[in-house]
């Protein structure tokens, strides 16, 4: 199904742009957890928009309403659920992509599935906007990761080509990065920053790359062939919009590397099993070593963007130019890093109830 | 289920490098499909060992026995089983490899996972021989995707670093590339060719990334969220051992560009509409936009290499030395060419059987 | 996952008795289906309490609320959540739970399962109020269906052992059983009523058999072995609290039959393959005949009794007597036919989903 | 997928009566389980033809060749696959049946299914020796289950509506049960023999009812909704051929009682919460509550009898008379026997694994 994921912690993510409401349901979270609902405001904070110069100017509260699976402010084994009201909606800026699709956005190929009744307001189902849900129910894991020692934190690793510094997965290092705009090297973060500006100012966009660590994982986590944890995390974060490219570890890097430097020698470390390096991003045949998981993810430049652009009118088959209106992020990397870590989180978890 | 892929067209694959058979079941083939056996013998022969001096001099007949599913010529709606017995195998090559694990190998994964009970003689379950059902299941979805006039191809995009020459993905190019060293350009794989050998030489190994394209999808395929086509291509692509990284399109290409360059403009061509570029890899949403489907998948090093390297002794605790033995390929990619194929042909199929 | 169901429309159900509010997400189902307000309001209505004295005498209101997935009055493909508010509570009335299990609930189990954190107010998750939300979810696949001329209705096969006259299946009786009381003959239905008001002022409470059919189905629909038509109705049909039995066409009474009796003769009727009787339900291995699909399920008593029962204190490990507070129904078989042709509509839409 | 079970334990069931071979392979059983071959085939015995009077006449080994997945006597992690090849065919007897379909068989439906691509041939992937392999499975569940003190046994309720004494699901009477014609009552097994005989002489058959226990389980077990215990019972049991009814606890007998007599009151046992009755059947809301898990399937009488019956030709669009060649059980209920042991070790197992 299209907006489910997991097998034995299930998530549903509902709701359109522009509807009434937007949401969640988490089914299999165990009984017991008690749910500190400021720390979890607090990270989706970090996803919502607003906050600064690089993002859309909408306002947007994003606080949770939590329907059932919460009884006394412990989850009681119910599925959680948790919607979000639209309130901030306008839905005049949309009306013409039904016939003339934005490039780079869903609009065509909804047109094509759904013939025509798909809610095109605000991307509809395929809405930036439904990051927020996956927050929520990722927030609710990582706080359940946490209490097992299991941290989670993604920061930049770059933007518009400028690359932030190595991320060494200390618990300093993920306490830092849980902030608005998650980089490391203060400076590489100002000249991102600039260049998000510079795009904006030219009516454009820039993407980037997400770095996500997961720290304190078992070794023996995940399984192999279909079911490993690269499937796992991959299954969930492809489910973001504007990612295209995944990779684990070095990744590509990996492929014009020899054996011999790309293997990941096994050291005895405090009377523990450990490697030297870690250029496998922490799996070995699909399951976990006891090393931290590392993946990053890349993140395609906003599609939304001020300037003209080709496109097709469908009723009237011929081409025709198209100004897109609305109030758009000129760069999407910062607000989707606590996604991402969303969705790492979400999937760990699934993966240890497994 | 690990070793479980796919939801209308539903995939198992077992076996051991070293048990008595390896093979899968695919269930949900539709009946009627004409199996071509000596196409699809044609198929796993570009997978099989032995060939060149690229690969192990293992010799393996990969000739699957069909036990079920296929009836006078023609699958009978009743799941497709075939087995390929495992004839020449040398147990006593891996007898160590339980107490000391070869780094990038799943060794020491799977001794944490299944406690000491694994099979390890040759990989066990997480050998690269268990990519043989594969293609067995692969190469028929082939079969059946030719009926609808849709193709696919994939080549050699790197090898060790150097590169093939793009890949245009017309009916020639796919064409071209069903061979045992499928690159375009000659020169380029003659110079991946002796970075093989060099490699081989020094005993060591090298990787690559393979780019495969599927044409001739129609638009609306795919699903938003968790069910789009990217995550499903990654679900069976992660499941190829070796595979590191997966990207669409441009992929990660596409975090550095900016947005009105990474669109791709929607143009009118012979009356249909198709994009100018295809830097999306032919996905936008999930959802498949008619374009050709484009992913590359990054393959790291063969970690089975001659030279000495670092390991532990599981039941001393202790640092310890290790020269793997055995026949190994220094370069699996030409071989995982046509798992990658195979792969792609299943996980496109289920989706138009969804 | 214990609250989903189904593989191509899939149903999420959330909420307890006591939350602020349950509902349900159905994702999957096909854009452009004109949502009939008041026909789902209706259907609805059929097994909202406090209509009669059979009956307990909460009001609730059960509207419900569509936060997503209907747009200008159509399905627009992305999933609907609908949500009915929680407002007539007593929690009060289930403090004790916890504690003292009432028999034939669920209460005891949750304390195992979920350690003392579940929500125990009126059944928690597992009050019969949940069948409201799959009353949603059927009522749009009962619109769906009947574009496509497929009809469900079911009847009271039996309340406390006395039995409706037989269903024939046509679409006069399924006009006359989508009543509240759905009964064909009245006098049958007279003595039913009775039946449960004696139970009533006993103190007690009695169960019944719904029978269901579903006509107009094509031949060809569901799968051999474990996706057939039966599976596929029973994992729904068993999650409708207080069912403790499936049969199909004749079921257990197949059992003392003969094969010459209880075979259904092919015949050719107005050009068209039917048997001459319809002892198997309408399904032979797993798929559908063309035939109509019949089945019964079977209601047991209402757990919930006036009359004092035995009893355990969990936390003194004693022996206790327990008197259930609350309103509770004498019978809730009347209220349970439309919940059956809910579920069974779910499941005969997913299949053809499928 | 039609021939797959199972989420944590996932089961395969491939092959076609008349097929090379048939099997199963069963994915994500623990690593550890020494197999106990000798037991394996003594359970598989009981299933087995060609044993007295009451089974068809064919001799069929029915010895699995295990191809992977044990290694060294012991489960090693990965899925393990058994075959049986099928060497006693007579495909002759079949020739007729894709023109004219016997009643009580799937041979209309997968007519219409597959479109005459169907391996008609001893009904193909709908024979009844498919539920051989569901016993290598099972057989496999039931020694993984025996480690933790759960057994499974089950009797014959019931053939032709002669009835055998009531199951007290002690240790002494399922050690009773695991036999060829497993009844407790003698007598009334000599009854049951004498109705087999006499359909069989009048070129008939008989259907009857299997009673199946599962003592041992831990209270806890199950989930509420659609992944409850009856759910995941169901969803294999409807699996079997021949299976048309499924009742838990006394089951539809509950629908003619009154609450105060159907609940099973809590009492304190040995210090452990137990119930005075048990006809829930050992589930409330789904999960087990420690007592016996106790369920009934009703068996249609085999389809194939040897008088002349009314079927239709589908080529001709004619009624045509049928006489059903071939050697068939008259009864199968006694051979259904271990079939419905083997599904209920595999479905409480898959719990038990969730």
């Amino acid at each position: 199904m299209s907006s489910m994921y997991g097998e034995n912690l299930r998530l549903s993510v509902f709701g359109q742009s522009h509807a009434p409401a937007i949401g969640m349901t988490l089914d299999g979270i165990p009984a017991g957890l008690p749910v500190d609902m400021a720390a979890l405001q607090a990270f989706l904070a970090r996803r919502a928009p607003g906050q600064n110069g690089f993002s859309t100017t909408r306002k947007e509260a994003d606080t949770p309403e939590f329907l059932c699976g919460i009884s006394d402010g412990f989850t009681c084994g119910a599925p959680v659920t948790a919607i979000i009201r639209n309130t901030n909606t306008r839905s005049g800026d949309y009306d013409n992509l039904r016939d003339c699709p934005r490039p780079g956005h869903a609009d065509y190929t909804a047109q094509i599935k759904y013939g025509g009744y798909q809610d095109a307001a605000g991307g509809g189902h395929f809405s930036g906007r439904l990051t927020a849900p996956i927050c929520i129910a990722g927030g609710l894991c990582i706080q359940w990761l946490a209490q097992k020692g299991i941290r989670v934190g993604a920061h930049i690793a770059s933007i518009a080509g400028i690359s932030d510094m190595p991320f060494d997965m200390t618990d300093p290092q993920i306490d830092a990065v849980g902030k608005e705009f998650p980089v490391l090297d203060t400076e590489a973060g100002e000249a991102m920053g600039n260049a998000i500006l510079e795009a904006k100012s030219a009516g454009d966009s820039v993407g980037g790359v997400i770095e996500c660590a997961v720290t304190g994982l078992p070794a023996g986590l995940g399984n192999p062939m279909f079911d490993g944890v690269e499937n796992r995390i991959a299954g969930i974060v492809f489910g973001i919009p504007a990612v295209k490219g995944l990779e684990f570890g070095l990744g590509f890097g990996l492929s014009a590397m020899r054996g011999s430097l790309s293997n990941d020698p096994f050291i005895m470390s405090n009377g523990e099993v450990r490697t030297a390096t870690n250029n496998c991003g922490g799996i070995l045949g699909g399951i976990t070593d006891g090393m931290p998981l590392i993946f990053r993810a890349a993140v395609k430049p906003t599609p939304s963007i001020a300037t003209c652009q080709r496109s097709v009118s469908l009723s009237q088959k011929a081409e025709q130019e198209l100004i897109v209106k609305g109030r758009h992020d000129p760069c999407i990397v910062p607000r989707a890093v606590p996604v991402i870590e969303a969705a790492a989180a979400i999937a760990v978890m699934d993966m240890i109830l497994g």
